[in-house]
C-alpha cells in the first residue's frame, strides 16, 4: 500500500499533508508526526519507516448525560472508566515504541509500557495492531493525578486498533486479546441500553466523583462511537491546576470546565444550598491557586508544572534530555537514588505566568 | 486643515485609513466612524461634515496599586471616581451630537445629554471643544448599574478635549469651564503625590467597594497620563453579568476580571479567611447566573441583555429603531406611559448563549 493510501488521502494531497508533519529523531531514528488538530489527518498520526501509526481520535463529550446518551446511541453501549493520566499508543515497528497523544515517541513511556505490558508476544503474533490506553499514576513527566495503590506508573488498555487505519478490533476481540496476553484493561461498568440507563450512570458518576476519579467513556460494542462525561471533581482539579499557571493555560480550557459545572448542576437538579457549595468549590479552585502563584513569584520564586519520575538511571536521564530536546525549560528540584533506581522531582518552568505576573506585580500598566 | 492632518496621519495613508471607517446615517446625515481598535487611529474616531471627532483613548490599568502609581507617575496626580455607565462624547458640528465609545451617534444619548448639560452656550463659545464623560443611571439602553438617587440617566464630565485633536484642556481649565457652564463633574478625591499616597488611595478603593462603585482614574494635571484601578465589587458584578450570557461574552473579558481578584487579594495582604470569602463571592458570581440562564433556556425562555429606558415617546421610539438598525434582535418586554413619558423594558436577545445552551441541553456532543 502506498503512503497516501495508508493515510487515507488522495495521492495529489500527499505533499500538502506531509508539510503538516514535524520531523523528529528518537535514538537516531527519524520519524514524522502531526502535533495538532488538522482537517483530514488525526492529531498524533506518525510516519515511521514508511509505516503509519494512526492518531487517537478526539472523543466527543456531552454536557447533558440523559439527552446525550439518548441522542448519541441507538443501540446498547459499554460504560468504562475514563482515567486521568496520559494517552499512549504502543506499536511495533522495528521495535516497540510508545507514542504520546501528539505522536512523539517518549523514552520513559516506551520503557515503562514495555515493563508494564510485556507485549512482545502480542506484537509477534499481531504486528499490525496497536495497544491504546492510559498511563496513570503520579510518577510521570506529564500528569499528576494520584490513584490509590499506584506508586509509580501503570498502564490501562482501553482499545486495540489496527495500527495504520485506526479502526478498533471491537470490544469482544479487545477483551480476548487482553485476557490472552495479560494486558490490564480499564474498569468496566457493563453494558447499558440508551433508554433506561441514565439513573444508573449518574450513580456511577457520583461514585467516581466521591473518589476524585475522572469520569466515563461510553462506547458502542464495535468501539466506533464513543461519548465521554466527566465528574465535577475533575473539573475542579483541572481548574486548580490551570489557575496555578493562569497565563500559560488556555482561556478556553478554563471556560469549558466552568461551563460543565453549570450544566451538571442543572441536570443534577441541585438545591440552592448544593449550588452554593459547588460555587464555593469553584471559586476556591480558581482564586486560591492563583494567589499562591502570585505570592510565590512576589517572593522571587519561579513557578511551573511540577512532576516526579522514578526509574532506572538510564531511563530517567534519557527522559530528561528528551524533555530538554523538546524545548522545555526544566529545573531539577530534587534527586535521590535508592536500590539502583533514581527519583527526580523537576519543574517545567512556564514562561508566561512567571513573566506576566512579575510585570503586573511591578505595576506595569495593562492596556486591554 | 486637510483631512489627513486632522486625523494625524500622512497623506499617503489616508485612503487606507478611510477603509477602516464604517459609514452610517443619523437622521439623513451621513458620517463615518472607526468601530474598533486600530493601530494609528483611536477607536471611535468620527468623520462628519469633513470634521473629525477624536475617539476616547483606552486608559491603561494597573493590577498593583502601589507599584503602578510609583512607576506611572513622577509628579502629582488627581484621583477621580471612575463611574460605571457608558462613555459619551458630546460635540457640536452643525448641531449637537452624542457619540458612543465606538463613534456611533445615539439619538437617546444625544437627547438626554442635551437635557442634562444644556450645552448650547458652551458650544457657542467653544465650538472646537468636546465634552467627554459618562452617562450613568440604570435607565439606559447600554448599561445597568444603579446609583442611589439617580432615577433615569445623568451625565458626569471627566474631560474636555479639543474635538479634532483629542488633547485635553487640562484639569484647571476643565474645572473652570464646568463651573462656568454648570456642567456636572465626576467626584474628585483630590491631588496626591506618587510616593506617599497608596494607603490613602487604598482606603478610597475600599470605601468605593463597600458602596458597589466601580473605581478610580488617576491623572496628571494636564490629563495626558491616566491610570485606572477598579474595585472587587465591579469585577464581581461584571462576572455575574458575563456568566449570565456565557457564550456571548468574551473569554478574555471573564479571565481578566478573575485575574484582577488574585492580584488585589495579594496586594491587600488578605488573611486565609478573607481569601476564602472572596473565592466564595467569585464562585457564586460565576456559577449562579450561569445556572439561572441554563434553567431559563431549559424552560423554553430566551435570554439576553435586559434594559429599561424612559423618556419622551419620540426619543424612545427613535432609540428603538436605532437599535434595530444596528442589527440587534430586540424583544419589547413591557411598555408603560405616564405623564407624557414612555418607559420600555426590552431585551437584546443574544444568539450564542441561547443557541449553544439549547444544543448542549439537548445532548448535542461537544467536540473540543
Amino acid at each position: 500500500m502506498e503512503l497516501h493510501e495508508k493515510l487515507d488521502i488522495p495521492r495529489e494531497k500527499l505533499d500538502d499533508a506531509l508539510e503538516k508533519f514535524n520531523t523528529r529523531t528518537y535514538r537516531d531514528k527519524e520519524y514524522r508526526h502531526i502535533p495538532d488538530y488538522r482537517k483530514n489527518i488525526e492529531k498524533g498520526t506518525v510516519i515511521i519507516d514508511e509505516e503509519v501509526v494512526r492518531g487517537w481520535p478526539k472523543i466527543p463529550r456531552t454536557l447533558n448525560l440523559e439527552n446525550g446518551i439518548q441522542n448519541f446511541f441507538d443501540q446498547e453501549f459499554l460504560v468504562e472508566e475514563k482515567l486521568d493520566g496520559y494517552n499512549a499508543r504502543i506499536a511495533y515497528i522495528d521495535e516497540i515504541y510508545a507514542f504520546s497523544r501528539s505522536g512523539i515517541i517518549c523514552p520513559f513511556t516506551t520503557k515503562k509500557s514495555i515493563e508494564e505490558l510485556n507485549p512482545r508476544d502480542f506484537f509477534e503474533e499481531h504486528p499490525d495492531l496497536m495497544i491504546c490506553g492510559e498511563m496513570i499514576g503520579d510518577k510521570n513527566p506529564y500528569t499528576r493525578h494520584q490513584y490509590p495503590d499506584i506508586n509509580g506508573v501503570e498502564f490501562r488498555v482501553f482499545d486495540i486498533q489496527h495500527q495504520e487505519k485506526g479502526n478498533s478490533v471491537g470490544i469482544e476481540k479487545r477483551n480476548e486479546l487482553c485476557s490472552e496476553y495479560n494486558l490490564p484493561l480499564v474498569s468496566s461498568y457493563g453494558i447499558y441500553q440508551p433508554n433506561d440507563s441514565v439513573n444508573k450512570i449518574r450513580e456511577i458518576i457520583d461514585e467516581l466523583n466521591t473518589h476524585n476519579r475522572e469520569g466515563i467513556v461510553m462506547k458502542t460494542l464495535d468501539s466506533e462511537n464513543q461519548l465521554k462525561y466527566t465528574t465535577s471533581s475533575t473539573n475542579i482539579s483541572d481548574l486548580e491546576y490551570a489557575f496555578s499557571l493562569p497565563f500559560d493555560y488556555g482561556r478556553d480550557f478554563m471556560f469549558r470546565r466552568i461551563i460543565r459545572e453549570g450544566f451538571q448542576s442543572v441536570e443534577w437538579r441541585e438545591t440552592r444550598g448544593e449550588r452554593k457549595e459547588r460555587a464555593r468549590q469553584l471559586g476556591e479552585a480558581i482564586l486560591l491557586p492563583m494567589i499562591e502563584t502570585i505570592q510565590e513569584i512576589q517572593n522571587g520564586g519561579k513557578v511551573g508544572e511540577e512532576h516526579t519520575v522514578k526509574g532506572e538511571k538510564e531511563t530517567v536521564e534519557e527522559l530528561i534530555s528528551h524533555l530538554k530536546d523538546m524545548g522545555l525549560n526544566l529545573r531539577i528540584d530534587n534527586r535521590k537514588e535508592k536500590n539502583g533506581e533514581i527519583e527526580i522531582d523537576f519543574t517545567k518552568i512556564t514562561n508566561s505566568t512567571n513573566d506576566k505576573t512579575d510585570l503586573y506585580l511591578d505595576g506595569h500598566p495593562v492596556r486591554e
